[in-house]
């Protein structure tokens, strides 16, 4: 694989996407999301071993929303190492993101960190001991190191959107809480939530984030440190299988890479020892999955043969 | 990693589990099943450059029973080709493997081929044009075929076991033809079903019937292609999402290897690119994947460095 | 209320059924019961007292499906007695009646036994020591007892048509045996079962049938005690409670009596202390019961004054 | 049936009930209903022709809790008429009073007025147009006429308790608020619901109160109409079909009348056209209905005939 390949591959898939009728349809729960123009489309590639490579809009910056859940679940992992799992699973969900019916036959306990609820908890755990303020400070700080970047900034009439209409966030805190699975008042924690999911981020800044979990742990950026080996690796298997919702098997399936999707359209996609690849394409597919976006990484998949599948 | 590694790794695991004292349960629900001595243990690798590393029981054999669903699938994609999906989907379930739930809420479409359920709708499709016996026997050839060895039988006492005893699955099927799902009668289509769990194999055998998924398709040991190179990716990514019923992405976390269990307390895990490797321990945690079993593909994938997650 | 009243409350119900457009739909399901008439009206109310009153084809015999269900019940109880309670449930199910998800969180026992798996164990416990055969007669004798009319037959054609597409209840069978929750083969329960919904019975013979639910217990048309006054009234609380399925509330919400319905477009609605009521109208709602049957149940409660929610 | 008979009957079954051992558990999960002596028991009889008979504490005032939702259930029609059902629905549940699964796959529109989801959108209802202090002020204003008593109280220290602890019911009414069926803030709505759960009366008052119902509509009190003669009746309907949770069914087939319950130990239940009962017994089941109030009632119900199912 010669570096002006992937290059070539990148305009290529942003050229084919062009002529896509169906795009999915933008996030509309989110008053502030349904604003985005669905025709906005970016890719960047971000090799371990520093080339970067680009395509259409990926120096545009969108809501990151769930795709945030991958960077703070590392950081409570810091905090909390293994005890996170007594208060959240390792298991896909079988139901949709938002689901409810889940907590109440597993008493209070999410599935997994990447689905509302569990990334809530993850909240709970980065809230313990702070103010929100301080919370959502910590994450920032931790997100602008990932990428090197110190110009990520949190859109606030995200946050506001979503603090004003997430009854449904609401709703799973305040459950969890009825089970004792929340240590603080669901606004508080809530707040958190919500502004981790109003960061934005460009595809480039995406990419640069995450590649701590293509390079066991070590971020090439600055060299250091983020996680042990043996964390990277879980984290991208978590990401696997569970960071596409309900559609993480289909995901999986056609492309075979670690990913965490959001519903701003974005999807940041691990490939083991390689690279991190972020793309962005606003419609949804019915999953709240970017569906150009997952079309764009099948594609990239397919033609530099990185899947985790194969020898 | 030198060949000698894998001997000593394999041997120090075999030791270890000597200590255990909690091995599980075995199954107890196919009367067969339960007389299988618990302290029963085996373990073999075989690389795809050919060489072979066992211990313990390798050479013993033992009821496969779900592994079976991934030579099912293979013969029902080679088959049906994607048509297949229309009738089962790519998820994880959510669920227990006999979960009947999903099936009312998705109008008879299983969630995916490991799942009970699902591997029925396989053995419909493999039943299609012939007699129960004919499918039956070309199943068992073909297994025969992919672990090159002539010498594979079926046990007949499980088969007659399950016959008599498995209504949890003739609800199943049933189930699934009152939706249209299932093209034979649920007694044809189970017969297949029932016939193909109780195929009994070794842990030498399992491995090298499952070495052509480490090969991109190609089993190294007659050089024949079993599958496109792209199936062979995607069977293995369906394995990692589904492979062990609720516990995949517990298995996904602390392995990370493409891998199906069986209530006989065998599992077959693929390295892509590198291995095929089978172990037995008959002892079953509580999602009924086997609890030996696990915890050694975790220590051989721990000292290895096998695993799809990292670089 | 004068006798001359409810014969011209009885006329007017079924002229205006006339001019009703949306009469709703013929069961499907079972092919011989999609061939019936969707104009098909008939009405039959026998007082305690002795009087009988009818209108428009209340002496043609209709499939009585799920009324059976009654029957078999009040059998069954006179079997088993209150030991029957541990194999089947007195609550509404909030769920569809063929519905197998409540079975599988409840492990097996259904939760009433108006829904199709409570009246699948309740023929299973009429064909304890029996052969399917004498427990169809037995049923069929009871029947015919009840009514005070030995010409009342079995439709062999429906019967014939529900066993070879009945799956759903064959799953529901099959998935209660797995549970321990049936005694006898799911091919033989549903014999009977199949055999019993298939009895045939005109309105005026239906209304005779469960006249002694309205009179304590005791038959006014042979003087003899079916049941003693106390299971009488618990019957008649387990008709209202479920006896319209999921549409019991509903139905208890408009009309106010204990009733039964079945899919071949039959209710038996029972009067405490005063009658009996069976009307036939083909055409189903929603939730498979009488649309237009349960309208002129409703007009006749509200002309009358009969209803057990009023002073 | 003779007045003496009743006061026999009484002291009867209170003398019955010190022999209990088992009385069930006091509700703990608001903190303040947990400090109740669980030995309390009190019950009144209060016929329609205006006889009152009484026994054990039917003077001592308890937290009325889910009775509540009797009388706002009346206000609500009375403001939105049918229009009310468009919003909750008439059927039982088939779950836990809690649950919230339910409202998942039924879109956000609870079962029934009286499990806590539906009984939140009933307090929603009353709230509109209104500040949450005047709701709470109309509701026990209501409850004050229907008893024709002016000192019935709320007990503050409850509706604090319930307000802090109540996470299930924020999630409840922001899991609604989510799909448009509430239209205040949840806190504003859950203010009125905490309030009106925390009336406190004593049995001789709710059996005074709910004594309009026994009689087509009109309090026997002041001779005034509360609800028209059909509303009464359905209002009876619904009590009969939802009024004990999960455990309806088996109210019904025990004692056969409409009745609501309260986790506060209190049951009131209705006689159509002959009198209104409340019982008081802090121990509950497993449904959390009054164990022993179930079982008064039932010895009630059995001496006297009174029952809506007999002739």
């Amino acid at each position: 694989m010669q570096d002006v390949d992937i290059q070539t591959i990148l305009d290529d898939i942003r050229q084919q996407t062009e002529a896509f009728g169906d795009r999915g349809n933008v996030a509309d729960y989110i008053p502030e999301l349904a604003k985005i123009d669905p025709a906005r489309f970016g890719m960047s590639v971000r090799l371990v071993s520093g080339e970067v490579f680009e395509t259409g809009d990926a120096g545009a910056a969108f809501s990151i929303q769930s795709i945030s859940k991958l960077f703070t679940l590392t950081l409570a992992l810091g905090k909390l190492g293994t005890g996170l799992w007594a208060r959240v699973g390792r298991e896909p969900s079988g139901t949709a993101f938002n689901s409810i019916v889940q907590l109440e036959y597993e008493h209070g306990i999410p599935r997994n960190p990447f689905i509302n609820a569990g990334a809530i908890v993850v909240s709970d755990v980065i809230l313990a001991g702070h103010r929100p303020r301080e919370a959502i400070g910590e994450i920032l700080r931790f997100v602008r190191f990932l990428a090197d970047d110190p110009d990520i900034l949190i859109d606030r009439e995200v946050a506001r959107s979503e603090t004003e209409t997430g009854f449904r966030n609401y709703a799973l805190a305040s459950y969890m809480r009825s089970f004792g699975n929340l240590d603080h008042d669901p606004a508080l924690t809530l707040g958190v939530y919500f502004h981790q999911c109003a960061i934005a981020m460009t595809c480039r800044q995406l990419a640069a984030a995450g590649l701590y979990l293509a390079n066991d742990g070590v971020s090439p950026l600055t060299g250091g440190r983020v996680v042990a080996p043996e964390r990277a690796r879980r984290i991208n298997a978590l990401m696997l299988m569970c960071g596409h919702y309900d559609g993480s098997g289909d995901f999986a399936f056609r492309v075979g890479l670690p990913a965490k999707s959001g519903v701003g359209g974005g999807i940041l996609a691990i490939v083991p020892g390689k690279a991190s690849v972020a793309v962005w394409s606003p419609g949804l597919d019915r999953n709240g999955n970017s569906q150009l976006g997952t079309w764009a990484l099948e594609q990239l998949a397919r033609r530099t043969g990185w899947n985790v599948f194969s020898g």
